[in-house]
Parts: structure tokens; sequence; C-alpha cells
């Protein structure tokens, strides 16, 4: 019975480190040396290389690294479960990536940094409050939900199917979506990567905001289709936008987003798992598949979340 | 019976004008065209000239405008009630300017600015929580504590006599000061400018704290010697600074703090009344003066606060 890793560019012996503190007794092949991989049985991957997952006969289950199973749905063999990482920690980093998203917007900081180097006094006006849509109302949109709440911002929420949460207004499905867009002054996405919210914000889908808005991005590159973003930006139906994701990461050198004035971007990094933490959750669903117990953060792969 | 507006280089229309839309009927006077100063029994003040007060022999209430009462607190005549105006936004705004300046430091923010402009994508390690010590546990100060303590940040509290509060270990006094700096991440200063607090961040208190730590400083000027802060930062006493208020204000030109590489400036804008809250908390007062009832905010001029 082994665990394979699988996570091309980061560091896998770290994490088989990390492994190996929590049970010595684990057998961890790190891809590409895998030697046995007729034993492997569970599979923690990030972007695995395509056709990967085909070469373990015994593999039953998959774990992604991070919150996202983007590229993994339609790479898992039949009959394997599916789980994602969810850690506490990515909870509330998430909660505060937004936080200072919405903060330093509401306080021209970067404006102010700016006046700073030119030794420049000028008291800015600041905004306060003010009304927060929040697409995608899992466990990262519930953690941003309750800092937000409790700062006093007034809360709406979007998802695919209706959730009831407390003190939010909530609207589901693309029928409410014009209403859910209709007096923004904020706008968070935290959706996951489906086929329905491929391209999701588009042209159109700025059309429907009832007012200038600020856009934060944290959910994945591909919902965003960049070149209607810069149009929703020169035609004022966004203020301005933070975007820590992009349909292509690194983001290359040649995209206008770098120099646009209005747009703040941050390299993937609202929120990310530690490796700590990555390990408990990894070893607690490799233990619970041992024992036949029920794994954490199974993801319904018709669903893709 | 007039109410009195002496706010040099402030909008004293555009204060008199809210205060005639809740009562038509006030008699307002604007410094300095003060014709009946024999009628003024209520002066609201924000750095009124010297002597000024002095010319009204039937004032009964100065309120200054802000939280602070500096430079009021002598030059009130005997047997005037000093008041403070501590709005409800007050406290909140300055809540999310301290939350703000430790995010934006937790994340490097001002670095990820700087990678963008070059584009240059550089995913930048992100600190978490930590032990956050707040100085002046007043009303700002509960404020912030509570904001904090929502988002899972560590508290302690220093104040000039014990206080006992929530989910905070609290310490008081000169002989309880080298404990509380001793394991602080981030240190906050909301105390009020007395002769106590005059002077108080020098060397030698820089000296007391226990590791690098991250200084937010939201009080009065005079508390923070600014030749001994950049001290502190260049001996690594302290990671970085965010200042918002300084000996002299506006902060001149000349001043070294405009370029240092870890300080951050805002131009005195933590935290400023709204002209309608400001309103709203004088006409208060003023009435409760007419009606003999208890004032909102009494300064104790020997505590000066």
């Amino acid at each position: 019975m082994s665990l394979a890793i699988i996570m091309p560019g980061r560091n896998g012996e770290g994490l088989a480190e990390r492994l190996k503190a929590l049970d010595g007794g684990l057998d961890i092949q790190i891809w590409p040396d895998i030697e046995r991989p007729e034993a492997v049985e569970f599979a923690l991957c990030w972007q695995p290389p395509q056709g990967v997952l085909g070469d373990f006969p015994a593999l039953k289950v998959v774990q992604s690294l991070g919150a996202g199973v983007d590229g993994l749905t339609e790479a898992i063999p039949l009959g394997v479960t599916l789980c994602r990482t969810v850690s506490p920690s990515l909870k509330t980093d998430m909660r505060d990536y937004v936080l200072l998203a919405i903060l330093a917007e509401q306080r021209q900081w970067d404006a102010m940094a700016a006046d700073q180097a030119q030794g420049h006094w000028q008291p800015r006006h600041y905004r306060r409050g003010g009304v927060v849509g929040i697409m995608g109302l899992g466990e990262l949109g519930q953690a941003v939900a309750a800092g937000l709440a409790g700062l006093g911002f007034q809360l709406k929420g979007w998802s695919r199917t209706l959730k009831r949460l407390p003190a939010m207004e909530t609207f589901h499905g693309p029928e409410q979506l014009e209403d859910f867009l209709a007096d923004l002054d904020y706008l968070i996405c935290l959706l996951p990567l489906t086929d329905q919210t491929r391209g999701l914000m588009d042209s159109g889908f700025f059309a429907k905001l009832g007012k200038p808005c600020y856009l934060i991005q944290a959910g994945r590159g591909p919902q965003l289709v960049e070149a209607d973003l810069r149009s929703a930006l020169d035609q004022g139906l966004l203020r301005g936008a933070c975007l820590d994701v992009f349909d292509v990461e690194p983001l290359p050198p040649s995209s206008p987003l770098w120099q646009h004035p209005r747009v703040r971007i941050t390299p993937h990094c609202a929120s990310v798992t530690s490796g700590k933490e990555l390990a408990k959750a990894v070893y607690h669903n490799y233990l619970a598949m041992c024992q036949g117990l029920a794994l954490d953060q199974v993801v319904d792969p018709e669903q893709g979340y």
C-alpha cells in the first residue's frame, strides 16, 4: 500500500518528510520516481501530467493539493474517489486577502503610497462599508462572509443552487444573477472552475452590474474573460479590480493587465495551504481510506467541487 | 443663547448648515465673525486661536471636533465643561485602518505593487495572526481590539490604569510596560496625548521590545520620538512602522521619514469624523446643555481624556 505524491515543480520531498513525521511507516513514492505503480492506492496531486493516473491499477483515492480540482475531474479513473484540501487556515487566509483588498481600495492605500513617494501630504477621502456580493458560498465563501459581516458590511451571496445562510441575502442560478448584481459595491468571486463558471464573467455579465463596482477575483482564471474585464473598466462598469488568478499563470509579461492603472495583481497567493496542514489533511484521508471510514472533502465529479 | 464654531481652516459653514438642518432655530456664529460674544454658551473647537475662548463670558461647554482634546485642556476657562467627539464611525474607521495596516504588512502588499509595476510574478510568503499589543484601551482601543479578536489575533492591552477587558491580557502603568512589550508582533498606539504619553515611544521604550515588531501609530505625533523610531528601525528592534500622526503636521517635505523603506506614511486620515455625525453629536450635547442633562464624552481635564 503506497501513497504517491505527484506535484511537478513543487516540493514533494518536503511534504513526504512532513508525512513521515506523522507516521514513519508510510510508504511514499514521489513522482516521477514511482518504482511500484501497482502499490499506489492514494495519490496526492497538483497539476499531474496527463495520463499519469492511469498507471496505478490499485488507485482508490486522489486528493487535490488545493481547494480546487480543476483538471482532475476528467483525469481520474472511474471508481476512484476525488478529494480536495480545505485546511482551516485556507479559509481564514482567504478571508484576510479579501478584507485587505477591500480595505486597501476603500482607503486609497496605493494612491497614498504614491503620495508618500512624492513626499506629498494629501489626505484622501475614504469609503466605508457597502454591499458586498460573494459568488461561491462554499467553505471559503462562508469564511469570507463571516469576516465581512463582523465588520459591518452588507452581504449578498450567489451560488449554483439555493443556500440559506445567516446575515446574507442569497441568490442562485443564472436567472437570479441580475438581481444579485444589481447594487453591489464589491464583487468577490470564489467559485470553483466548472463548465458553468468558465467564462462566466464576460461583457454580458458586467453589463448586469447596477453600479460601478470593485471586483476581487480569487476563484480560477478562466472564469474571467480578461479582454471583457478591460472593457468593463474602460466603460466604468467596474471601478477597479484586484486579481489573484489568471487564464495563464504566471501571467505573461505581455499582458496589458500588469500596467492597468485600476488593476491590482497578486500572483495566485490569496490563500496557500501550509505544508503542515496539507500533510495533516492528507494523512487523515489516507488513514480513513485504509480503515474504510468516510473521507473529508470528497468532490462530486459531476458538480466539479 | 449662541453656538460658536471655531475651527480655523476647516469648513465651518458646512457644519453650520448641517446643524441648521437639524434645528433651524439654532443661533450659530462662525469664528472669526463672532458679533455677539456675550451670547456664546457652547463652542465647538478645533485648534482654536490662543485666548479666543476667554472672549465668551457666558461660555458653559467646549466640544472638541475630534477624539483628542490636545491644546484645549489648558485653554478652557475654569468651570467650563470640556467634551470630545467620538462618533460610532470614528471607532469602526480606526478599527479598519489598523486592520488594513496589519494585513498589508502581513501580505507584503506594497512589495507586490512594486512587483506588479515591474511585470514581475513573484509569489511572496505571508504572515498569519500574531500577538497584537494595543496601547490605549478607551473607545477606539476597544473597537480595534474587537475587530482583531474576531479575526483570531492574540491581544494584549496597556493603559494608564488597570482595565479588565474580554479576550485580552491587560497591563497598566510604567511598571508593567516591559511585560506588555515582551512578545508583540504588532504594536498599536491609540493613546491620548497627555503629560504621561508625550515622548513615551523613545529609545528606552523600543529597547524593551522582546522581538522585532511592527508599529502602527495612530495616537498623537508627540508621543513618538521620530529620531528614536529611525534608530529602532535601523537596529532591527522594529520590522517597520505605519504612521498616521506626526510631531509636525503636515509632515515637512524635509522629513527623512517620507523615504524610509520600512515606513508607511498616511496623512492623519486613519479615522475622520464625518460632518453628519459631528453635527449630530454637537447638537446632542447642545440640547443636553440647554436642558441641564448629562453631556456625552465629557473630558476629565486632569487626565486629559
